[in-house]
């Protein structure tokens, strides 16, 4: 029999661009999220593009938000050009005191920026004309920036993957596998979205701590799959690593996996059939979501009629099982 | 001579993401439209980006219709608010009885909502002036996002395939396959738009009821096509399974098709040359959609001055051909 | 010696989509634009996407006279509703005649459809006031469709290759074909825009007539290249076919070119590096375009200083040159 | 042992698209943002294409200049028309000078190319009206264009890749390569930016002029790399190519770097995990930037909380290292 070593040994270890220090202290590698759990300090400053990242990827409530803000300090730096410089330049004004004069300005100005201009308010003379100008020039290329990143956040590729709560290791069959007590690893994912995933492909990395020398090191190792690829994702899909002769698993026990502080690494590409898009996501199972011992129930049933129905719900249920030593 | 379940097994079943569960009662696994023929519960509720799919997916008409009810709707809504809350601040009304008074501010309020603000309705005061700000900005956004999703709609990459009605069993000979009497099975696709279409690739999947111990279960296997991909579908392509000694369906016989409940699901990718953009395409074809002891009939004629004419709607036309047996 | 039939039906007929049907009458199958030349008949009727597909790729010239003519004739749609149903209603015109009365309310529909809405004309009363409202809806919704458009026809990616004007067959000696005369067919590419090229693919057809049981059939057979991909096209690229001892033009003459109604047809890929994109363009070479006995002259010099410079003018430079029997 | 010319001839000279004449001057072939060093002259005359992505491609200050430069002449050219051609036809004008008069004009232009249309200003008679229509549609045609030139700017795809300063020969040592004194090739880059760079692939290609027959030839070479893809870059990485008995490189001595006018070639590609886009990027590195003799310290810190941090201001950060003779 090979040593753990040996076996661990065996894939390369800095194909995956995580380098190879150890986190020691128990963080995981890969956030739920898919991000990578590194704190990035030094970055080049200011820059437009990461802005424009940042508004495509923060939440709707956020986006809404910065966009009326933007609207309203962008009015306001308009009024108190207006009332500072030609506050008597704007005619049909009509107010009693200094706050309602400001007031009139103010919408004069938002009625500028959005291009409505009503006309009661309206600018006379060279410099609130000029001004005006330019702002309901800005106001058009503001909403022509809302527009592009309306459009950016919509069509961005998104793949919303369900997966179970739990990786599993269950007991398992197949006729090529026969040694020992035959069990593989597991999780089940499914899709979220009622757009079509095609061609979707799975690749899955163990990540473990090794003692080299006297040193924790961060070791990595391809896990291999009994179906790496299907090329439809109309029900869920259990991805198995059979846990056999060959597998980096094969002589850890429940225990060693906290040890060992192990991470499960899961990337997964598939083709969004409405937009012909190719879609990349990334989830990570930490050691404390490993099942030892389980199986996932059925998420699909089919009624008399013959119409299947799959419940998203279920994703995760599983059911306790028994492993029994060989 | 192999036994039909050992020809059939010889396929992995669950590469294609459709579970191995059997239909049972006759209904099609993919629908003519491609999409799964599967109800889906327990989905997660409302999500920004499953409206924006609906919104792009959705037919032009009713496309329109939602764009003219939001409109509608939004006007009403931000009329509502004048006509209670602040009824008198909308200067240079026209009115007779309380129902004009309604009319006048709902047209104030859309042509602020388009921005187009005529200006003899015109906002005074803090709350109107204020409300109807952000009515023109939300008219501006509202806009911006439609101009995102006619785009959407346009770009979005669809292959408009012409399938022949039936999916066909030919008499069929080929240096390569002599055994018996050689036949075929066979359907053709064209380009229905004039874009050029190019690199086109098929995959026909064979899928099929089969008592596993007394349960029925859903099978898979892969029908291997004579030319799997060509590099321009100028004319029409005549897709061609040769039922030889390899082939899955070679023991089968006209009654069997229903019996075993046969689908034929079709996969093909292209490359619209038009936007560089991969195009995905499903089909399939259902046992009572086969046609035993047919051939397709030219699609393209030439004049005499050379010029070749293709006739899309001759696409399903056949003629009857008996198969004999060996 | 192989006969010419033999290494002419090397080449499986049917993958590249034209079918195996002759032209016979001396026409060639792909435009020099890339398209098939064949006529389509029976194409479904009207349909969206066609329609966008036609305004993004008409000219510039046309897509803008398209856009005047729409927006004039929707202006005018709804001049001739105010004038006929609601003359009366449009509030502050200033006309002498019939005429005049026409235009002014031409004019406020005008300003209604472009949101500008000056305020002069208004609309007053229920019926004017909710058809300029949908007006103007109309005009935001078309600018929407004019953004999207001009946004998709900018974004198209388009390759802008330089062909040289003659395929050439010209002296050409390898280390590792060295049988008779050796001679190579040969033609030049070059990038006539700035964004740049990398990633080039390319592939050659060789298309011929072939007398089949007295019938002329259409043969294609793929050209094996020197090199067939590059990885930048910096400068120009003089893609070279050795006629060796396997290739398919082998025994030809220069007269059997043209009985033979040959014709090459060229496929190229790339990408695009400024937008990433993938970048497909065809073109063909009909037998009167090649030139028997000639080599490409340099399009590059090089100044004192080291500079590269390279003159796209050139690209269909070439100097005849006797090609002597072995 | 080879001798260096055998060694250098290995790899195949012309696939890299920059034909094989010596740039002799010590001139760079890749320019350090990865466009080619050579002039184009002879390109077809004026291109809307090259139009729009020269627009795409300047920088921010540049863009927003050459708006306001377009905005303030369409302005101005329609103002002319308007003072020359109906100068009376504008009503609502206040002035008391012919320059006012003109200024005026001037903003009633500018309210009609924004849309903004206040209504003191506005059109009376045919022409002047026909002209404020045309201006309006044109005014918002132009923003149309606008909002593609800024949704087209912020989608390109561009990573920012950050590379190290130098290129630098250090002492290696690796199981599988233990001949004379090991040493090797090496290069860091990191992602500047926040977002996700996933499938990671180089390709380094080694540059240098030969001597042929007595005239100096460019020669390109591919360099192997230990690994040349990696799945995620999620730190730094610095790629390796070891020069053992394969290498190109094995006889050459830091002299040789100048004498041969060294460049290498970097060519980089990933996908953009946010946009699922392909990305590409390109480097070089002239003999100048070797450095020989060194080794790259370490970006990245662990906190005592496990927290992994990474520096980007330390990418070129290298320490001098001898390197002795065998």
């Amino acid at each position: 029999m090979k040593k753990l070593s040996q076996i661990l040994n065996q894939s390369p270890v800095s194909e995956f661009g995580f380098g190879n220090t150890s986190n020691g202290s128990g963080q995981r590698i890969l956030n739920k999220d898919g991000t990578a759990n590194i704190k990035r300090i030094g970055e080049p400053r200011f820059n437009v593009v990461n802005v424009y990242h940042s508004l495509i990827t923060i939440t709707w409530t956020k986006f809404i938000f910065v966009v009326f803000v933007f609207y309203f300090f962008l009015n306001l730096f308009f009024s108190l050009i207006y009332y500072f410089l030609c506050p008597d330049a704007i005619a049909g004004m009509m107010y009693n005191s200094e706050l309602e004069k400001f007031t009139e300005i103010f919408f004069f100005s938002s009625q500028s920026l959005t291009t409505v201009g009503y006309g009661r308010l309206n600018p006379t003379g060279l410099f609130a004309s000029s001004i005006a100008g330019i702002e309901s020039m800005m106001g058009l290329l503001g909403f022509a920036l809302a527009t592009g990143l309306l459009y950016g956040r919509f069509s961005r590729p998104t793949a919303k993957l369900l997966y179970s709560e739990n990786i599993i290791i269950a007991p398992y069959s197949h006729p090529t596998y026969s040694i020992g007590t035959p069990t593989a690893l597991m999780f089940r994912v499914a899709n979220a979205r009622r757009n079509q995933l095609i061609e979707v492909e799975a690749l899955v990395l163990f990540s473990y701590n090794q003692n080299v020398n006297g040193v924790s090191q961060r070791k990595f190792a391809n896990l291999k799959l009994e179906i790496t690829k299907i090329s439809f994702l109309a029900l869920s899909w259990t991805l198995v690593h059979p846990i056999n002769e060959e597998s980096p698993l094969r002589n850890l026990t429940e225990k060693d996996f906290k040890e060992l502080d192990v991470e499960f690494m899961i990337s997964l590409k598939a083709i969004d059939d409405t937009y012909a898009q190719q879609i990349y996501d990334r989830n990570s199972y930490f050691w404390n979501e490993l099942k030892w011992g389980a199986k996932f129930l059925p998420m699909t049933t089919k009624s008399d009629d013959g119409t299947t129905t799959i419940d998203l719900k279920k994703i995760s249920k599983i059911e306790n099982i028994e492993i029994k030593n060989a």
